[in-house]
């Protein structure tokens, strides 16, 4: 509307919008289980990295889809919630990926970027690459719609 | 094409079949670690059931899309390899996933079925239910495309 | 939440809400122009039906993808619609197709069916069958993600 | 693999190739009936133009999503089918849309764009933008996967 005073995705945020990512991505029990830790947070575009380990894998010793889409989805949901306003919290309505290359290497690093976003929902752009001595290649691309909770903080249960 | 000899979907497997799938299944890291196991193992059709534990929630203490994602994305795609020949193996090309109500409960259950099954290529339709004292009710509804690599046996790498 | 008093999906609408439905329909321009014409509306679920001709087709003579997905989208548009509140309107905003067989017959038609109704998001399963003197067949199936715009009635711009 | 010696996604394409694409879409029935006409033809991305006119509106008067859904997918499909061997031809397996801002101004423009090249699967990115007095617009965007049908030259039926 007015997106000439818009912060540009992928400009840098506020420490106060930082923390109040991270604390959120923090209170996932998945994303500790799967060993992944946030990396950037910037204005509608958040990373996440994963590191490989056997109980990450498929029945072929790759990253299992199951893993790369849960990170793909918080990176998604949180480049989302960076933008949202504080009383409120985010929902994932759908997304889809596919699995472009086989997921190997020593870490997936998912990107969730902000496409369009509304007051009510949200759409983002996912890509996963796999890290590895070879270098960085796309593992996956996606998309995700995301649902702004206005007035429900982002409070534990 | 010649459907009056194909065996319907759900119907039962031979005991070679279920050994097959299951033996794929154990290979699968991740689904050990979310803790998930395998149900039931039909003709184009299998069930994969997930307890709720911390380390499966998202920041609401719901059970994370990831997770949901994943055990839907492993029965369908061992739904689709229970067709496939047996010298054959199973990939994911992309699934896409709704998530229709707040996945909580004592427990989830995703039902991959088989809904074209083609030479190279198999789509199935996915859903996984929420168990709790209050009854089943679905959580997420989703649809997959699944691409059968023939010539490579489903082995360890 | 109070299910009991919810009629079910597939069940008979009252003339009122057929109306409504239909006159919506009429006012869009592509589905006459494709001769595509509504068959059922219920509550919940609607059919449409396209009988082929040359100017529905893609390079091979089957229909495009696009014709398919169009009377597809606007199936589960107005399936969602028919449970929307009077003063209120209908918003795609997303769908997934998979195009499962060649799309060739003397018509298609598309039924989209409600999954889940929400009071801002309702969920549709979709599937597109083709018809031939051989009989039914299923050509796509997919899933769409509506918007209800409360106090936004469906009429002429 | 040996990306050093492929062409670049964008870059121009022979003569010959650029005629097999135009011929193709030619022979597309729906493109013609939607006022659809290819504009770039180049290796691995095309776009695809439609000027509005109201047979191709929804209920408000946008244009409708199946028009929209219509022309990405031409677009992603003749993008993926201009890096094909000569004697093939080109399915849409499968896509998905979200409908980001509403479809409305003079004209649309899908721009399909190969994201991995595949001997058997073609992932694209779909973009479709409006055109209007007051500037171009993302209006959808979407995943599209396409199968390449080695050994069956793409000639009219």
């Amino acid at each position: 509307m007015n997106a000439a005073v818009r912060p540009e995705i992928g400009s840098a945020v506020s420490a106060k919008v930082e923390q109040r990512v991270r604390d959120s991505f923090n209170r996932q029990g998945l994303m500790a289980h799967l060993g992944a830790t946030m990396k950037e947070v910037r204005h509608g575009l958040v990373t996440i990295r994963m590191p490989f380990r056997p109980e990450l894998s498929q029945q072929h010793g790759y990253f299992h889809a199951g893993g790369t889409s849960a990170i793909a989805d918080s990176a998604g949901g949180y480049a989302g919630f960076s933008l949202f306003p504080e009383d409120s919290s985010v929902l994932t309505v759908e997304f889809k990926v596919n699995l472009v290359n086989p997921a190997l290497g020593d870490a997936l690093e998912a990107v969730g970027k902000v496409v369009k976003a509304g007051r009510t929902l949200t759409i983002c752009h996912l890509e996963v690459f796999a890290e590895s001595a070879k270098g960085r290649s796309l593992v996956a691309i996606g998309q995700q719609t995301l649902m702004c909770m206005a007035g429900r903080p982002d409070t534990a249960a």
